[in-house]
């Protein structure tokens, strides 16, 4: 076993420290201390392997830890050959970390024994905080939190896992995962790229390991936050990143404790082309359930999360297994991500390279037929039962003879595709023996992404061999299909986020007239209050109607306007005008207006008996155009998110909207309409003009301007409908409402 | 090695013929004599196992076929150590098979010999036949399919890789999956129920068999049909069902060459419990391409295979490893298949237990809340940190007491759920075995099904262990959650399906009438020409407006008609009488009927200069509705498929329509519409009184027994729109084409 043989070292390099240790800095934590201890006490050691306590020491103990590990025990004077020690108080110099594996309940004064004794760092595995449902783990863990700061010490858990750091050959656990074997915990061989693995859940981060390394994989760190009483998931993916050693994140999120946090850390992955791999336990109410009883996650709302995924080009996906194959394929092909969605497939089974591109075509992405230049350099290799038009079914006998690099070598260099995907029998791995040259040399070579999808259960030697030539093996093929659409878009996504954008000259905005006008309204605000505050933001007219008392006033009204108008009663306490019968549209002649004032009014009263009502609003009919609903609405965790949908319909039965994190560049903007099943309508359509796109993105800009600026007031906004007119004739905003309140505080 | 472990032994049981054969029945060539040979020749055997030749006998030699195996070499005197024999005709006996390993040019001739020595099957293992680009590939095929034929020879192939029948040892193909080794080709240890594969695709038929047998899976049979010249996927499918010995099929079917024979295996496999999992290759255009070059295969229309999938209850998957899961949970526990999509999930990871209660949520079942009775017996086993709730997370400490089965018989007697997830470990063999016995007896008496998901990557022989105590085992979360929901439905499905079903009075149809019309008419029927038709059978009404042929003639008659009315151009030439503007809607009043017909004629004039005109048909509006678009399509392989979909923009943005083979029982007809994402529309919405679904029905039923009973004449049927009126008052055909064409017949 050589656990420094990827030549990184035991020692962490950031910011010229030898010494093995990061500084604590802007007062924060130092997760050097934690992650790269020189020394490290293990509080509750046992000799006794039937206990976690017991099979914690042996997993470090079989590991080649090139530190200090000092067992802290008041009945053993020995742990595993170890002297051990009865307090950390004892120990000849400060250990940097102290892993804790006693009672819940002695945790508090353990952590202060070792704040006392200068121990910076601690992983708490205990369980029996927060997470639990009786007596007062909630308590002990503000009680922990509390004595962690005091003395600034960096502390993992409590209900933690512990963590492998493979290049320093340490892993404080008790996990399976990393027991010692025959199997080292980095694969042996070609030094290859590495990821690491963050999980609040410990079973499942490690479980990452476990499958990883079954496909060769080199992880750098497994991570499990359990509780995150002190650091979370995003404090550790911080530190991760600075080091710049990994070339992909494996992520198992729980909840988020500070979205300014997750902001700065998904810019950051994203700048340094650290694609996350991510999936968000808790999209279900039932996983919600699980979280919270699991980790005392305060799960926030799913679409919530998925929309600032989406933002930073986080790669959500929904298996584990899968997770891994994305992560091995961006670690292999990091720097030649795909320019497009074009795959060439070659294969010696037609009825695999079919499927193949069955998948790939589900998965969104296109198998063009090959251009003639490569087909011709193709058929000159094929028998009469082949076909190089793609995917390109060479047969076995062609493949015998130039082999899958041969193949995919004509294939990458065709101008027709972006990426390669080779079908193939790994079951023998003598087979691919006589061709590791030629892979390795391919995959060196070659400027596109080759994937490897082998349709038979492949040889555990096959997967190093190829691991080794520079390919990760997909025995799955969505799998594989998913992969290279994840890179495309991840690429694509990427690069507009790097694009300097032509800076948007600053909104015409009476930012102080908005606040005034919110600061005297009551908790909502009808149509007639949101309007002139609306308008500060340019969104909606100001002078959109008459707000009047009686009858004749709107049926005056009605005729100053001309046309057809609309009466709506406008009453804070009235929120659902229409199904309350509190507007009337599309009224002609004062006799009309009259009797609608009535109805409406009469209508009105019945609904909500104690409404305070304003008035009655005049308004012209709006010219027709596509119905959008706009809204923005405050999530728990992530603040507010604008929501867009296209006509009542699309929005209520296909539930077919897109919801986006604020404020809101132009682009996104776009981005959302792009998103929509639903786009289309918004084009030339069954003969109608095209929609005045341009307007609703300016719409959708000032909306979310005025609501990020206003994040601390505003609950929730709804304008619904939005008619967006024919191109270069604008948007009408038809109704509006506002809902004040104030943010409540995260649960941490 | 001992292939008859399973106790089901070398000979074929059906009709009690003792000597392993199946008579040929109805003049069907004779699959026994494939299946289960006495003996076996090998024309083109060869010692070189560098060639396929070589390989084939290095396979077949190596199992424990108790038949005789014959080698036919001109070159060689022995192969392998068995005496070889010149030709097929100098063998002591003919061969009841002969396998065939030899250039595609020489196929022809030595089937002609075959069938002269009296050999009764054949497996044609050459390729270079109709699926070869270049040469005459199809007309040697088309020469074998006669030769076969003249002698009633039961036929694989060409381009098959043969099969593999386990309980015989006998594995005439060159496959490496089949080869020779350590590992037996049925699993060890205690019997369990056996499946089947059947694959036009010889690379992935076998892969089928590589990756069940890593998971203890027992496969009976392996069969690769190749091009189907002569015997295709059903036939081999028909036999295995009236053998009875399989409680699954995998099937990966390129295309179907009978729709007959595709109804009656469907209906028999339903019948029987036997569920087909199904890919179908060629969903997307470039898998098409795959499949036409790759076995010749014609590629029906995949929609319309999809429909029939649906009709029929075949479990359509699109990966490899999940249809290998599924099929091994269907074999485990076809007998306990959940009664509803409830769900129960023990745990002692609460990561995992969130993830698969969010995989399962996905998936369409539901993760209730366990019953107070149930949650009061496990809360007695937990500690604080753990919960009952649903995911049971038991913690890994009460797990350690209690064990997976003792959780999970609490979960299982629950009556809040119909299965049960165990989200477990597998990674260590040993501490499972201590729950061998425990999980062996829960598997056996409990009457739902458990299935059973590992984290972490299980030890080859957790997997052994589970499987021989009843259990597969999952190392996907989805496929996991899958399986679950494939099975309710798959048994919901199958009961419907059982059911005696109210016989419904025959319609009040004049087959003859619609006969008689149809054939006098021209190829395309219009409006006017179609409704005397679709009357007879209760389509629409018969008396729909007056045809007119002058502007005051269309004044008169909307006089008559009174209210607002329609005027459509009649033409078989203008299909499409809206985009050609030869409609006009809700006119009132003689004058603007006389503009309108003008304009209306001129348009279409101006749109088709030649069309020939029927007159201007001028029908009273109809009353509102909700929009139904009703088709009927012949597909090339299964015929009239009917088509709904609801409103124009839901099927042309959003592709909601259902389709379904016919005739359509009303049931079926139901299935249709609850299949429609925009189902919800026709219930109560938006203040609209729900819609009269039964009329809506009645008419799907009536058009489906149109288009069957004249199938032979009818390609295209459009009711487009159906209106659809609120609840008791019907629907209006508001506008009706049939566009005549004979079916081609199907290239096999």
């Amino acid at each position: 076993m050589a656990p420094f043989s990827t030549g990184l070292g035991g020692r962490h390099g950031r910011s010229g420290l030898g010494d093995g240790r990061m500084m604590g800095q802007n007062g924060r934590p130092d997760l050097g201390a934690l992650l790269w201890p020189r020394s490290v006490a293990v509080v509750g050691a046992s000799p006794d392997m039937e206990t976690l306590r017991g099979r914690i020491m042996k997993v470090m103990t079989g590991h080649a830890f090139k530190g200090s590990l000092y067992p802290i025990s008041r009945s053993h004077g020995e742990v595993m050959g170890l002297k051990a020690y009865p307090s950390v108080a004892d120990l000849p110099a400060p250990a940097d970390l102290a892993i804790l594996i006693i009672p819940a309940q002695h945790v508090p004064a353990e952590l202060e024994r070792c704040g006392k004794a200068g121990v910076r760092s601690a992983v708490v595995l205990s369980s029996g905080f927060a997470e639990a449902t009786g007596g007062d783990g909630a308590g002990l863990q503000d009680e922990m939190r509390a004595i962690v700061k005091r003395y600034g010490m960096a502390v993992m858990g409590p209900n933690s896992e512990g963590f492998a750091n493979t290049a320093a050959a340490l892993c404080p656990t008790f996990s399976p995962a990393v027991e010692p074997s025959d199997r080292p915990l980095l694969p042996q061989g070609r030094a290859r790229g590495q990821l690491a693995v963050i999980a609040q859940s410990g079973g499942i981060g490690f479980s990452f390991f476990d499958h990883g390394r079954a496909k060769e994989l080199a992880f750098r760190y497994v991570v499990t936050t359990g509780n995150e009483a002190c650091l979370d998931t995003l404090d550790f993916a911080d530190f991760i990143l600075d080091e710049g050693k990994v070339s992909a994140l494996l992520m198992l999120l729980e909840d988020v404790k500070s979205p300014d946090s997750f902001r700065r850390v998904a810019e950051k992955a994203l700048k340094a082309g650290v694609p996350i791999i991510v999936n968000k336990i808790g999209q279900s109410e039932a996983g919600m359930r699980a979280a919270a009883s699991h980790t005392a996650a305060l799960a926030g709302s799913y679409d919530a999360h998925r929309a600032m995924f989406q933002r930073y080009g986080l790669i959500e996906v929904r298996d584990l297994g899968e997770m891994v194959d994305i992560a091995a394929d961006f670690v292999a092909f990091g720097s030649k991500l795909p320019a497009g969605k074009r795959v060439g497939i070659c294969t010696a089974s037609g009825g695999g390279g079919g499927w193949m591109a069955d998948a790939c075509t589900a998965a969104g992405l296109e198998v063009p037929q090959l251009d003639a230049a490569t087909r011709a350099k193709i058929d000159v290799h094929l028998p009469v039962y082949g076909t190089s038009q793609n995917p390109v079914d060479a047969t076995a006998q062609a493949l015998h003879k130039i082999g899958y690099a041969g193949l995919a070598r004509f294939v990458v260099e065709s101008p027709a595709v972006d990426s390669v995907v080779v079908v193939m029998t790994a079951r023998n791995a003598a087979n691919l023996e006589r061709q590791r040259e030629a892979m390795t040399a391919l995959a060196a070579e070659a400027g596109k992404p080759i994937l490897l999808w082998s349709y038979t259960l492949p040889a555990p030697a096959s997967v190093k061999l190829l691991s080794e030539a520079g390919y990760p093996l997909f025995t799955d093929i969505p799998n594989c299909a998913r992969t290279l659409r994840a890179m495309a878009d991840y690429r694509a996504l990427r690069e507009r986020f790097l694009r300097p954008i032509a800076v948007r000259a600053p909104f015409d905005v009476d930012r102080a007239a908005a606040q005034r006008g919110l600061a005297v309204a009551g908790p909502v605000l009808c149509e007639w209050e949101a309007r002139p505050i609306l308008a500060a933001y340019g969104i909606g007219s100001k002078d959109a109607g008459e707000l009047v008392e009686r009858a004749d006033a709107a049926a005056a009204a009605a005729q100053k306007i001309g046309g057809a108008v609309a009466l709506k009663v406008q009453s804070p306490d009235i929120a659902h005008k229409t199904e309350a019968g509190a507007v009337a549209l599309n009224l002609v002649g004062a006799d009309a207006v009259r009797t609608a004032y009535a109805r409406v009014l009469g209508n009105a009263v019945r609904a909500v008996p104690n409404a305070r009502v304003l008035g009655v609003l005049v308004q012209p009919m709006a010219p027709p155009g596509r119905e959008v609903i706009l809204g923005v609405k405050r999530d728990a965790t992530f603040g507010p998110l604008l929501m867009v949908g296209l006509g009542g319909v699309n929005v209520e039965i296909f539930k077919d909207v897109a919801l986006a994190p604020l404020p809101l560049s132009e682009a996104d903007a776009r981005d959302m309409l792009g998103r929509l099943k639903g786009a289309p309508l918004l084009g030339s359509f069954r003969g109608q003009p095209a929609a005045d796109v341009n307007a609703l993105v300016d719409l959708m800009v000032r909306l979310g301007q005025f609501a990020s600026d206003h994040a601390e007031t505003i609950a929730e906004i709804d304008l619904n409908p939005v008619l967006v007119h024919p191109q270069g004739q604008g948007v009408s905003v038809v109704d509006a409402l506002i809902v004040k309140g104030q943010p409540q505080p995260l649960r941490t």
